[in-house]
């Protein structure tokens, strides 16, 4: 018998149905013998419904009552959860961010987490009782409810796992785990029994949405064992987990991708100590994220600065740079909203040279034109014209044969991870 | 400058648009030099909507988990009030009513209000804040969420202006105060500008709605000042208030009916002591409250006994007497449920004689039949069959000259206390 955290997303628990199909999943661990804690987020669409009451009132809306607002977002899904489950006859009580208690900073609708009395939840596990606690959300030090901003939920189960030193922390979404590639675009991507957190945090950035980045890294950092798995249908999903290096490392994990990039260029700035902070300065003043960033070598004394942020923030951020065209003494500014990022990730990667040459090689021969290309110890990404990105992908997968019927890459590690279950 | 606490109910709060115009209300008290501290109820259909998913869950879901789901729907009020108040420029912050705190016994779905700490609002307070407070809810000893019951939210408005020794509480609801009788029935109704706690009590027994029992008997134990007004119009609405000697007391200060009763009789049951007792103690104990109860003098050793339950309960109540006919001794169990409750209130009653005679009078030259009477010091009831119950409510009002420009009754009062405020 062992401790395991359950997190529950919105889709999950988007109808009274769906509640009563979750209290049946979490009823099952139970029999299983295992002590449940289950975090759940809103029910899907709840979010928005009261951020759009907050934007009628003010588009700007206080960020202490906006917390106050969305808080009961979950609320309401503890409560109708905890009922469900006292319905199937499984003992249970759900607890807010307040009552458990999980404590955050003041940085309302982005608070961290600080600290998190585990006392209330361990007396009631001690009375056979399953756990309900609202993702999400905490109070301050003066008991003003705070929420943790996006992925939140995911957050607050990573957080109570490490808190109680939980076996495993499940998190349950509409995927039945993570894949070499996304399904829909490679249909021969198959799900990775297992991952090491560097490859998901790389994964993540790349464009996976599976996991949000933030859980991963408060997961690494207290090694919890943290595992996707489907809301929907059986199996085991993808268990993420410390690096072990005694185990056989596949070269590639996947290949991941984001739609979501626009690039932007400073042509010509004079290149001199200060440039890069004149030039990304104003953007991250705006709160503007930025993603790559590339500077080549310079010609003349002028050189080009290129990056990409969201493109949402795409108009905003030309116009900024337009803005200080003349403080950044460049040339010109210019840019393309109609691009993609591709990411080839792997711990494998470290110890094998040849895998970048290997990637632009795959992409050239289908006559890719790469644009930008950025490296990390694990992952290699490279930016691409929007119409290029299901071939890429799909030659990226094939290239370091990542799929399920394919021999070079991964076989030994879904191997060795099945013995060790058996 | 005073303190003045302002709740506000379903209706008022229903929409964005509607919070905004309260906030600007609320907004107009702080110009006139106030301190105010603002009780909200759920958006109206808000609290319908959680029950209705708690009811697919459960037909009979958890009381504390009930709790748990209907506290955030003033939770969503608080938070949004407190946006159009910043909006506007007026400081103010939202409270929950664990937060303020508001501490209650552990009696789930009707607690009540055992202790109101209210250092943490007066320390708003001393901030120049409006302070926004949740009503209806409350925490335990152990820190679970409770909620009143139905009317809940007065209550909390009426127990804080108790804990802050407020000026006045100002209950603002729908109709711009209290009736001499319902204004869609007899248009010559008049508004009260005042009434005492009594009075009121009476009238909302005898079904006017305009506050609840248990908010008015709070107010009337801890003698605060209760004020009634419109939300949506202007005006100086009813003020409740305790009973003062030495005001000219006009005799009848209203009419109230209600048409949600029934009424039940058990014919011919031997006049022994305990038959009051073996007739009603089945009723109480199915939880059916019991309104007026008539027995008559006895005949030939047996006695006839007449109750009134809410029409919701009629069938019920049927059923529990029917099974119960023989253990009472009983000759018949006969029932109504097309009566309605006819109420004449007013503390000026206590020294008159003879108002009772001229209510049976004025309904009797209607040729009104009148089926059960009970009285009370300050309130005469009668029970008449249903079609009645216009033209009752219009040959007592007319009788006792409450209409506005009727002189009889009510004048002096209405006189005095205009003065009293010029």
């Amino acid at each position: 018998m062992s401790l395991i955290v359950q997190k529950f997303g919105g889709t999950s628990v988007g109808s009274t149905e769906r509640i009563a199909a979750v209290a049946s999943r979490i009823k099952r661990t139970r029999e299983e013998g295992h002590d449940v804690v289950v975090v759940v987020s809103a029910m899907s669409g709840e979010t928005d419904r009261l951020i759009r009451f907050a934007r009628e009132i003010d588009p700007d809306p206080s960020p202490r009552e906006l917390d106050v607002l969305l808080a009961t977002g979950e609320q309401v899904t503890i409560a109708l959860l905890s009922m469900s489950l006292l319905r199937l006859g499984c003992d249970a009580r759900s607890y807010t961010g307040g009552q458990v208690l999980i404590r955050t900073d003041t940085a309302h609708t982005k608070a961290r987490i600080t600290r998190i009395d585990e006392s209330r939840i361990r007396e009631e596990l001690g009375r056979s009782r399953v756990v309900v606690v609202a993702g999400f959300q905490g109070v301050d030090l003066d008991g003003n409810i705070t929420t943790l901003g996006r992925g939140g939920s995911d957050t607050t189960a990573v957080a109570l796992a490490a808190a109680l030193d939980a076996h495993e922390c499940q998190i349950f979404t509409d995927v039945d785990g993570v894949y070499t590639a996304d399904p829909r675009i490679e249909p021969q991507a198959r799900r990775l029994p297992f991952l090491v957190y560097e490859e998901m945090l790389e994964l993540a950035g790349g464009g996976a949405k599976v996991l949000q980045i933030r859980a991963v890294e408060f997961a690494s950092k207290y090694d919890v064992r943290l595992r996707v798995l489907s809301s929907f249908d059986e199996g085991e999903g993808t268990l993420i987990m410390p690096d072990d290096d005694s185990m056989e490392q596949p070269l590639i994990s996947g290949v991941a991708y984001s739609r979501d990039e626009a690039k932007l260029t400073v042509l010509g700035v004079p290149d001199k100590p200060g440039i890069a902070y004149r030039t990304l300065g104003p953007i991250s003043d705006a709160n503007i994220e930025v993603d790559m960033i590339v500077q080549n070598v310079s010609r003349d004394g002028n050189t080009d600065m290129t990056f990409t942020v969201h493109r949402n923030d795409f108009e905003r951020a030309m116009d900024i740079l337009r803005a200080n065209c003349r403080d950044m003494a460049a040339r010109e500014v210019i840019g393309d909203d109609r691009i993609v990022k591709i990411s080839l990730v792997g711990v494998g990667m470290r110890s094998h040279a040849g895998i970048a040459s290997r990637m632009f090689k795959a992409l050239a021969d289908e006559g890719i034109n790469i644009q930008m290309i950025s490296t990390s110890e694990i992952k290699i990404s490279v930016v691409t014209d929007e119409r290029y990105l299901e071939l890429a992908v799909r030659a990226l997968h094939s290239e370091f044969g990542l799929g399920s019927d394919q021999a070079e890459n991964g076989g030994p590690r879904v191997r060795e991870l099945q013995a060790g279950r058996a």
